[in-house]
This record gives structure tokens, sequence and C-alpha cells, in this order.
């Protein structure tokens, strides 16, 4: 009889729903009707509070950097929600992603971190991965201020999703030193926005609402006309923007 | 009995090791005596053989290409000697990091799946990390042939982690497409060496007989000098080689 009544208590939370379920709850886990097997993807999503996720972004960053803060906040309010498969996860793996992968500055960690969340939550990840990062590259950010922040932050322009172009042109527009305690609370928030957005676009995808805004720019579709599939120099891939690092490229480049 | 039975067989097939139980038990699963629940990383690792991951490596990159292919590679190869948890990782979530990440071109898939893997699996991943990324961007690779490759493969040096560079100078050393069917399967022997790297990394430290062979190159120490913590400029983070993207730097740059 106890076990049938926790079942019956598990099962009439998932039907009383997430929003008035979860402050009764906080970590604890409720049975959730999933069909995925823990070593299937996607994992089934449900719509999250985009700036309670934000929120929980930014607390996760502080425990393990960038791409823990927006994986924790994304699959980490899910466990708290709901409990397996989502608890199961060993989300502290995902501190590998800090500084754009072991301080190597590559791929930001917010937007590694979003993705994985994205590709574990998706049955159609890479239009929300695209928009994701078409966002990270060409909005002002910072554009979510946690409530528990510690400094104020100014906002730049990363025109690249790379850790190190990101962290560069912050501190060009700033004035602020790329290892000083502002730019550190910057990636913080960068986290809390970019698990924000990455929740937003999940929202709008489970809703049959997607609508992608960040196309290819047309400069960068120029360049892909000659060294992309099938163009007169099929050398390269990518869809991040070409002039951030072909900076001069009157130098050595034929005239087109 | 018969549970005490299984857990002996179970702990014997730990103590045999992983080489001589592998072919008899195929996909099935083994009672592994870890005491890390799914939800806390890292797990615990047993050495495995690199040239079986690397094999294992090539054909999940035909499956989902690079990053899956090096993740699918290590923790599947876990997965089918040990079971659980290893078993319980949803490994197509993985597939989120092809082309540089849904082919935007930053940070190599191959490096991404291998780092994630190393993360999942090491107490101390991050000089791991590091050694794989600098092997990487300095050696010639691809360096191993799969069993059931298609086509022959001719290496290059990337310079960079960066799946974008990486392509292109395997084109110009090459002078084949980076849309071609021989790019295609060089990324797959990629996923098979870097799969198999990652694992002799984790076999040496779990060995205690670990030893960094790739310093920072003493060109980007110049560069940190001034550009990093401390420096007059400090101004950026990272530990790729500058000069693969600044590489014009008589324009604009202050004499040093």
């Amino acid at each position: 009889m106890e076990s049938s009544r926790r079942e019956m208590l598990g099962l009439l939370g998932v039907a009383i729903g997430t929003a008035a379920v979860a402050p009764l709850l906080g970590q604890q886990a409720l049975a959730v009707p999933v069909r995925a097997k823990a070593g299937d993807a996607p994992w089934p999503y449900v719509p999250l509070d985009p700036k309670a996720v934000a929120e929980r972004a930014y607390e996760a960053y502080l425990d393990g950097h960038c791409m823990y803060g927006t994986f924790a906040g994304i699959v980490g309010e899910l466990a708290a929600l709901k409990g397996a498969p989502y608890n199961t996860f060993p989300l502290a793996m995902m501190k590998y992603g800090a500084g754009g992968g072991a301080e190597w500055g590559t791929l930001c960690g917010t937007l590694n971190g979003s993705a994985a969340a994205i590709a574990l939550l998706s049955k159609n990840p890479t239009p929300l991965i695209d928009e994701l990062f078409g966002w990270y590259q060409t909005a002002k950010l910072p554009d979510y201020r946690p409530g528990d922040a510690i400094y104020e932050i100014a906002p730049s322009v990363a025109r690249s999703p790379l850790c190190h172009v990101s962290v560069s042109r912050w501190c060009k527009a700033t004035g602020l030193h790329s290892l000083s305690k502002e730019r550190y609370e910057r990636c913080g928030w960068l986290a809390a926005c970019c698990a924000k957005k990455a929740v937003e676009l999940l929202n709008s995808q489970a809703a049959g609402k997607f609508q992608a805004s960040y196309p290819l720019p047309a400069r960068v579709q120029e360049c892909r006309g000659c060294h992309d599939r099938g163009g007169v120099v099929e050398n390269t891939r990518g869809k991040m923007e070409c002039g951030v690092c072909h900076f001069s490229l009157g130098t050595g480049h034929t005239k087109i």
C-alpha cells in the first residue's frame, strides 16, 4: 500500500504540473512518465521558466564556471522539478568547457553547455544551436542581470562564438582586464543569459513556434561562395564571421 | 546464493581485467563495484585498450560524426565492458559537436568529445586535456588507420584546436576539398586517433605515470607576457597558437 501511495503521489505531482509543485519539492525527485531509457537521447523536454533557469545557471557558474553553469542551469532545473532521468546526469563533467575548453579560449563555454543541453533535450537541435550561436555573436551581451549579481556589468558584442574573441572584445568595450573580477562576473551573467536564451528556444520549439532570426550573414555567404561546397576554392567549413580573424584580406587574397 | 554468485562473477570480471573479459561479453553488462552515483562525476575509470577504442570511435563517427565518435568510442567501450553506469549515458546528445559545433567550425569535435570523456572519467582532467589539445595542434594527424578504412588519408598539422583551421590546413596539405568524401574519411580517422590518444592519457594517469609533453609554446608565452594576467595589456585568455589568426601583427601592433 505504501508503495502504491507513493506512486499515486508521484503521478499526481506530474498531473498538477511543474510550476505548482516545484516550490514544495526542491531537489526531491518526482516520478516522471518518461519513455526514454537513460542511455537514449533526446530525453523528454518540458517547458521551463527561463528566468528560473537563468538564476540557477548563474549560481552554478559560481560552482563550476561557464559550460557547467549553463548546462547545470537547464538540466539541473529539470532534475529539481522532475527527478529521473535528469538527476542521473553526471553534471560535474561539464566543468571541462571552462574558458573555452580547459582555458584554451575555443568555443565559449556558455555556448558549449547550452548546445549540449539543447542536444540532450531536443529532437531537432541544430536549428536551435544555430540560432543561439547567431544571437550570441551579434547581440549586446550579457542582457540579463542575475538577482544575486555582485558587480554591475556593461555589455559588448562578441562577433564570434569563441571565448578568446568574446573576452577580448568585452575588454576593449569596457577597458577592463581579462582576468579581473569583473570579467569573471561578466561570464557568470553570460551563463545566465545563454541558459535563458536556450530555454526560450527550447520552449518555442516545444510549442511549435520556433522561427530562425539569425541567418548566415551576407558577408559570410559571400566568402562561402568560393570557399564552401562547390566553390572554386572549396577549402573550409564553418559558420563563424570570417572577418573577425581574416582581418587583412587585402594581403595575400585573390581579388574578387 | 544466485545473487552472491553474480556478485562474485562481477568482481572476478573486474579482477581479470578488461582485455580478457571483453571478447566474451560483447554488449552485455557486468556488475561493476562503483561507488559513484550516476549523477556524480567523475565515474570510475578502468584502463582500456587504445586500439579497441580507436576502432569503436571510427565506427561511431560513421553513425554520429566527430564529437559523438570520440565520446562513444571511449564511453561506449566502457559500457560494453562494464555496463552501468556507463550504459546510462545518453550518448546521442554528443552529435551536437559535429563540424566544430553544429557545423560552426569552432572547437574540433574530436577534441570536444575526447575532452568530455576525459572530464567524465578523470579526477584531474585539465592536464590531460591540455596534453590532448597540445598534441592535436602540433602532431601530424591522423596517425592511426582504422581497420575498416575506406580511403587512404594523408596527414597534416592543424596548428589549432579549431575545426575550421584544422580542415583548411588539411585541404592545403593534400589539395583535396573540405566537403569531399576524403575529408569526411579523414575526420573519421581523426576521431579514431583522438579517442586513442585520450585513452592513452587516461591509462597513463591511472597508472600514476602521466607526464606532460606539450608545454605552452615559447611564442605563445611571449604574447601572453603582455596580454595575459598581470601584463600591460591584460585583454585576452586562451592557450591557442596566436599567430594562426594574428598573422599580420606588423600592422596595428605596438612594436615589441
